[in-house]
């Protein structure tokens, strides 16, 4: 979980929540699949001549005129396909704006590997993976297919992407302003990297807290000290394998506040995180506004052994919502895939996101500093690389934007990334779209009838300006 | 000389000139010289743990509260001593905002020598050659001597250079805009990429036109023709000789349709760039206006001897102007140093600007078609790489401006480079500013008193801008 598993599985859940919300979900859209040769090494030209595919996936059938502009999404940490069939917002504005589609895949995620098999095989491999040379994948891309010169210019691209995918949709806009006309940044933390580490910890203790009755993050609070405490005698354990049901018997006090606390800190990230107004059914099915779900099942304070039999009955939400889970399952909340190892080695060079629970008053959890020398010893360890800390600032920004334009900035308000997202400028060309219910980029998500106002209003929003930057566009003409 | 040298050699010209601004130059202006380990590939994080030290040269003295701007100097291909004591006009700028100045060092330049004396000794080395590690070098060096972070904004930073220094400066506000507030970038041809090959012979063959008679251009185009026909004879080669005193004797045709022709050309080229309103002192001394003095010798038409006399008498405004040079040597028009094989290597990768003469009627030149081919060949000779043609463009743009801001391009009319200068925009925060009777970067050096209207206005052009972006950064704080 967020706050207790080590600091760099912690990070692990931005890309953990992205695959949830696209696995075991049908195809709901179609699109050609297509790969480019692009340059494994865009900085350096002896080396440029080794290339890899770059797997991308597009759709013109909006595009009747052949002029219109392109949508685009900027691939993040997972496999290109779950991107495309959950942003359904820009599926729905391709036919409004006679736009085609192009979903491009992050370099060393989903089909999308330099070396293959071997990609993840050493450091001397996984130095490729950066998101400067994923950015001048996504450049490479659109100069191909979209190639503007003095007599004629391509035809507008608009950026999308949530999470860090909307960091690189950001990013993109900022860096190839001539490439990008604007960028939708769904979600999109850019401001994580300093923005606090109790930060992501607190804003979720708030979710737990106004979803339903404050009570329900005062028992989660509390829970942490009563599920210690029974885990510190066999019949304690015993107490507790009885209630969860666990698939592996609990034998001794770590499987409790290691392993679980972990899950349990994974599974309310992830509640906050997709809690849509609708259900919808990932890695496991949950009701719509899943929190309020949970905390209906913890509305009054409680103790002792009624607070575990409550906690495990809240829980259930998201282990076992259809009642056909036999076990509780709690050696990992989501399944490992080489999309993993590859977020985590960016959090190991340029994306560290600290993150700490400052305990009792301050959040749900129990307190644990951050501490940056054994994340930095752990990425040693693992990678051969230490964290780059300031990094991401100096190459891309962030913190002062008025040099920047035509980006959107949304936020769920009830999204516990929030906190290290573009919630003020000062720059009118910047926009910040604040939804305060709600959570991780919903506003990319597909229209549903449940979508609280908020929701639809952020899209209004998106729509309204992409349309005043294509007419920009129409007017803008520096060469000639 | 620009259209008869073999491709990569014309393309030195911009370093050349760049370094007889310079040499010979007394001190004039004092600084501290300073090192910062910068890491060798800013995208890579594995490598990240190899640096190299680069050089930067500061002054704090007009800095009297600490908080002024900071004028940047991003240095081009050359010795970054010689942009500093040449760029006079950074020097009288400094007391008046109560700024400091900073001149960086481009890498693989000046004595900022990645792998040492051994830089140039393989590709591999040469692939840490770019402008784009160049210009993360200089976000790194601000990033260090000028921290901002969520509560404290560093000093506005503005970006100064010229020729491939005012691209620098350009790249460096449109790639880096949280960290430079914006760029003068004084002849910098950003579109040179593909300008069209004749532009830069053309332009030049209109300073010749312009500068005194008509005539004098076109006793230059007449010139070739009847300099062949004199090398093709032992007697009329005894003629050249006789007149010109080339200080290794001409023996054969091709020493004058080969080394002289080019060396012509390069005098040409040169006399154009540095065709100031003041006697300047560089290799060679020349005149005030050496274009008007070079083309008074050759004010009317003349043919057959007179032709090559008056020729001969013109050139020496550039090759013997004191009087005191005992021969003329035409081996090379300049001292070669390692700066111009890294320029070299740099137009045989991101940095390819073609170029051709047209011929008659079109220009003062022989017909030269531009041949890409064999200057890709003979990179791959030298330096094994081979040109990307469109790479400058995906990287940078340049051709369509409508997305950055706070930029400023400068250029002379009378500099042959302008052709691939920034000449028109339709952004009202791009300004351009032409200066029909300016030369290479004049606006860049120190004031003088024979300077041209157009010239003291542009600079107040520069100023007014200058203070409206520190206006706006006074203003702007869009992290809180």
């Amino acid at each position: 979980m967020m706050h207790r598993r080590n600091k760099q599985r912690e990070l692990l859940l931005m890309i953990f929540v992205l695959c949830l919300f696209a696995a075991k979900t049908s195809s709901k859209y179609n699109y050609q699949t297509k790969y480019l040769d692009v340059p494994l090494d865009h900085f350096n030209y002896v080396n440029e001549t080794v290339t890899f595919k770059l797997r991308y996936l597009t759709n013109d059938t909006y595009n009747s005129d052949g002029s219109g502009p392109i949508l685009f999404y900027t691939g993040n940490e997972g496999d290109i396909e779950l991107f495309a069939q959950n942003t359904g917002f820009m599926w729905e504005l391709a036919p409004k704006l006679k736009a085609s589609l192009v979903f491009a895949e992050h370099r060393f995620y989903g089909k999308t590997l330099p070396f293959g098999n071997a990609s993840y095989d050493s450091p001397r491999n996984l130095g490729y993976l950066t998101s400067e040379q994923a950015l001048a994948d996504f450049a490479y891309l659109l100069a191909e297919i979209n190639p503007s010169n003095r007599t004629t210019r391509g035809r507008p691209v608009v950026a999308f992407g949530g999470s860090y995918g909307g960091m690189l949709a950001a990013w993109f806009r900022m860096k190839y302003p001539h490439l990008v006309l604007g960028a939708i940044a769904a979600s999109a933390p850019i401001r994580q990297f300093d923005a606090g580490c109790g930060v992501f910890n607190q804003i979720l203790t708030s979710v737990f807290t106004v979803a339903y009755t404050r009570e329900c993050s005062q028992n989660i609070a509390r829970s942490w000290e009563t599920l210690k405490n029974y885990s510190s005698t066999a019949d304690g354990l015993k107490v507790l394998q009885e209630k969860f049901k666990f698939c592996t018997n609990v034998t001794k006090a770590e499987d409790i506040t290691g392993t679980f606390f972990d899950y349990l800190g994974d599974v309310y990230g992830n509640l906050a995180m997709i809690n849509y107004p609708y259900n919808t059914s990932f890695l496991a099915p949950v009701p719509a506004y899943p929190v309020r779900e949970f905390c209906g099942r913890l509305a009054e304070n409680y103790t002792g052994v009624e607070l575990v039999s409550r906690l495990q009955e809240a829980v259930s939400i998201y282990s076992n919502y259809t009642g056909t889970t036999k076990c509780l399952d709690i050696s990992s909340s989501y399944d490992s895939s080489m999309g993993d190892k590859g977020w985590e080695f960016q959090t190991c060079t340029e994306m560290m996101m600290p993150m700490c629970s400052e305990g009792t008053g301050k959040d749900m959890f129990p307190k644990k500093p951050w501490d940056e020398k054994k994340f930095s010893d752990d990425c040693f360890k693992k990678f051969g690389v230490r964290p780059k800390p300031k990094v991401a600032f100096t190459m891309y920004g962030g913190l002062y934007l008025d040099g920047v334009s035509n980006i959107i900035f949304s936020n769920g308000l009830m999204d516990p990334w929030s906190g290290g997202g573009v919630l003020r400028t000062g720059n009118s060309k910047v926009l910040v779209v604040l939804i305060p219910e709600g959570a991780h980029h919903i506003d990319l998500r597909a229209s549903n009838e449940n979508d609280p106002g908020s929701v639809e209003a952020a899209r209004r929003i998106h729509v309204e300006n992409i349309q005043q930057w294509l007419k920009q566009y129409r007017k803008a003409n520096n060469y000639r």
